[in-house]
């Protein structure tokens, strides 16, 4: 019902037709995506996967390109009623939406575990007590040594995991060393989307705002 | 995902964008409707209803406007440019559309317990052994003996009814008067279809059309 009536407002928001007309596919293959992406993420919970390169792969298209990429195409649709940079300017907008969409992700990952409660909204360790399969749990996985493992086995996924057992599974993941990983890919993730901006097809005005964008996004607080 | 993919199909089968634009809000509604009847569908299906009434209105939503109501409305806005007489239109089709959806969905009904398995594709008293919460049995229910009303808590929705149940079953339903009075209730409904179409808002060809429509929607064959 909800995306059903998602479409209804865009249908009456007043933007004029001529404009809309020309969005609507954007519209659609963001819709086609997200259907896929969440797809995805059931199916490798369900998989229980440990791979960080399919937890990227769910992160990318569940948030990276619904939340960020599709939104930018889609307003460079709208804006573009005589633009020929059309397709250049989208394939920047990737450059900075991918990137970007997928460290949002990472940064949502590491706060899921790590976050304070009060900021989140949501209770600490839930992330852990779910048995979300995040890339930073499969970065945890591929790295812990065996008995870190047999732990993780133990308590992961626990719905009943008290504030010591998430205590200890955040020490697994610090040691581990998977922290550190994500914290650099993020913090490489960021570089890259902050350089696509750098490009005479985005205005100046435009560029403040895309780096504005930047730091809500990965921000450790939220 | 197929739901993404009919807009995206309504999105580029050709309309002209300004036809386009003018139906897409029939089909927003229709599709809020089909929402609405598909979870109570389910609503009444889980609370076991038994009144004739309350089935009669899942008909309405989940069948009657989805399948031949707002269709008519949507040709009706492609084809109205023009038109002053677009609301006095659509509340003919209505008039007609309602009534013939419910003829078709009683007709379904009939269908699902007394059909011949070859013609309908489904093993015969499939909708017995699902429980399914029809118009046909709340009429049952609501006329049958005490004694009838026991066989049907017994067989009824029992997943592992053989050929004998589905006998008895069906010989409640003939002898309680519930299949005389839905053939009696499809009968007016069609009559009041028919004589909706008698307008000079409805050219003649359409008329015809839409006469051929009621044969084949509320046809005993499928």
């Amino acid at each position: 019902l909800a995306l059903i009536w998602a479409s209804k407002m865009l249908h009456q928001s007043g933007i004029k037709s001529a404009d809309l007309i020309r969005a609507l596919p954007v519209y659609d293959e963001m819709r086609v995506e997200l259907m896929a992406g969440q797809y995805l993420d059931v199916y490798e919970q369900a998989l229980a996967t440990q791979s960080v390169e399919r937890a990227m792969r769910v992160a990318r298209y569940k948030s990276a390109k619904y939340t960020i990429e599709r939104p930018l195409h889609f307003g460079a649709q709208l804006g573009s009623v005589t633009s020929k940079n059309i397709e250049s300017l989208n394939a920047k907008y990737s450059d900075y939406g991918l990137p970007l969409g997928e460290a949002f992700q990472l940064r949502d990952d590491v706060l899921g575990v790590f976050g304070d409660p009060i900021e989140t909204g949501k209770p600490a360790g839930d992330d852990l007590r779910e048995g979300k399969r995040t890339v930073l749990m499969a970065a945890t996985i591929e790295r812990a040594t065996d008995s870190a493992k047999l732990k993780i086995e133990k308590l992961f996924a626990d719905p009943d995991l008290d504030e010591d057992g998430v205590a200890i599974l955040r020490s697994i993941i610090v040691e581990s060393g998977a922290l550190n990983q994500l914290e650099d890919l993020i913090e490489s993730l960021t570089i890259a989307a902050l350089t696509a901006t750098r490009s005479e097809l985005i205005d100046p005005i435009a560029q403040t705002l895309l780096h504005e964008l930047v730091a809500v996004a990965i921000a450790r607080r939220v």
